[in-house]
């Protein structure tokens, strides 16, 4: 057990958070996570509301332990979501990618534990003054929707730490324990890991998906769409298009009508790498692996603690 | 005392490197930091041999302490510049941006410890194999030129350390213990630090430029100009005049004729901070104070034992 306030908060025993992640983390990856003893995320973000409900109770069936949803604020289900939630009397919601004004106080009146996700300072200071109980400070290496202001990491979380006197969970490159050591030097009592777990067994990302992601080298992904809504791909054909567009400075309606609907479900859920879209972190450079999500938690525990002791050596 | 390879290499007492950095570190920064027990780099990018070649008799005397020079390989002296450095027998030299094997051997042969900068692996990789000492993996987050991977310090490092043997040097983010501390657990055996010491009394950034960093926010700075070198700027009037150049479709001629000659040392030396090309970290809207550079490097070590026993708190 590795204890912080936010193990506390959660009650886990280590301060390790799957990331909510569209179309890869339904019950199945959540429950087997909240039972390693970290806490697992149901993405909500491509659920209809009664998919939502069949996983949350699903998840509820599979584990004892706390697990979350995840609810992106930018999605048209947002209020059926946040009823749903309040409904199944799910014990922690992690919202993103809003506003944290609008819905804080109601969960929190329901008894639910609340995470914002900010990629700045400013959105932090939002978030604690709504009342949020902890925030995630996600870094511009994140796979996914992210923050127009490109902050790192390593650069992100000392700034928030230094304003910010609520608990942070830090987010974008970490996915080992070196890389959770880092993070907690940095200030976070957390760390919500995404693309390793789109390579745990548990995780609903097609086959396909998985193999692009174990074949990506440095330079393999890349924060695009920032005019419409930025987001890390893995760069495929159909990311070469977005390119494309770019180059012969197509207009935004022309971009958004070449992003089409349906494309990251196409890509990371039914396999399609070609035209898919394929949302992943900066780090899958690095993974190599695909295990069960059990494994891959007591694998970064192990790590944790191994940088641990490297570091007293010097 | 901190013991890894690199200050074994270096010979040095805390694995701190300054960076060299144009208009920011001549020999009175680069002796101060030596002085301290940390390696201190003149920076000759932005000097011609003559001015190099002062700088260099003026640290010997300034410090017994070893110190480097840091060599860019774009610039024109660089032939003249090599050549320098051998006659006055500078003990360690740092490439940067070009390629690692023109210079490494006739640099070793005359008993120059050569270290290389690069931004991904595969230039890691160029770098071993033509024999330097150890190379400085540079996230997409630190100041001045950079890659155009966009590879950040947390992702770039531990994908170095899985695939390289020689020692490696983190850079970019890193200005505190709090961040060394995070490097180290990435497994770099050294971190380079340039923003931090442009805060430093020693450095000869213009006192304009110092209070402009001080002022800055995150989403201050921005990798730009990545067509033709891409560079980290502070956000200012100049940069601005990039961004509507790109918005307006201009050509990459036309951009080039906007950046002309000698902006760096209208903005980082003469203080023009509006017209100037500001060279800075995203790290610097973490910073808030001047100070000698000897006071840098101690409140860093401390900081770094403080964060090392929080780790081992948890």
């Amino acid at each position: 057990m590795i204890k912080t306030r936010i193990t506390d908060l959660f009650n886990i025993d280590f301060p390790i958070i799957q990331a909510g992640m569209v179309w890869c983390s339904g019950w199945r990856l959540a429950s087997a996570v909240s039972n390693s003893g970290a806490l697992g995320i149901i993405g909500s973000g491509s659920m209809y509301p009664e998919i939502l409900s069949t996983h949350i109770l699903k998840c509820k069936k599979a584990t004892k332990n706390n697990y979350a949803v995840n609810i992106p604020l930018l999605y048209p289900n947002v209020s059926e979501h946040i009823d749903l939630v309040i409904k199944h009397q799910v014990p922690i919601v992690f919202t993103s990618a809003g506003s944290p004004s609008k819905w804080t106080e109601k969960l929190k009146e329901n008894g639910v534990i609340v995470v914002h996700v900010v990629s700045n300072l400013k959105f932090a200071l939002k978030s604690q003054d709504a009342g949020v109980d902890a925030i995630v400070g996600e870094g511009f290496e994140a796979g996914g929707h992210n923050g127009l202001d490109e902050n790192t990491t390593f650069c992100l979380l000392p700034l928030l730490k230094k304003y910010i006197d609520i608990p942070i969970i830090a987010a974008g490159g970490i996915g080992t324990g070196k890389t959770m050591c880092a993070a907690m030097s940095l200030g976070a009592e957390g760390v919500q890991i995404g693309s390793r777990f789109v390579l745990s067994n548990e995780s609903s990302a097609h086959l396909n998906f998985k193999n692009a992601i174990l074949k990506s080298k440095d330079g393999g992904t890349s924060l695009t769409l920032k005019e419409i809504t930025p987001v890390r791909l893995l760069k495929n054909k159909f990311y070469q298009e977005i390119q494309n567009a770019y180059l012969e400075k197509k207009s935004i309606l022309d971009i958004k009508n070449l992003l089409g609907r349906g494309r990251a479900k196409q890509g990371m859920f039914e396999g399609d790498i070609d035209d898919g879209e394929l949302e992943i972190g900066q780090i899958s450079s690095y993974l190599d692996q695909i295990k069960p999500a059990k494994e891959i938690v007591m694998e970064i525990i192990n790590d944790f603690y191994k940088t641990r002791n490297k570091l007293n050596e010097y």
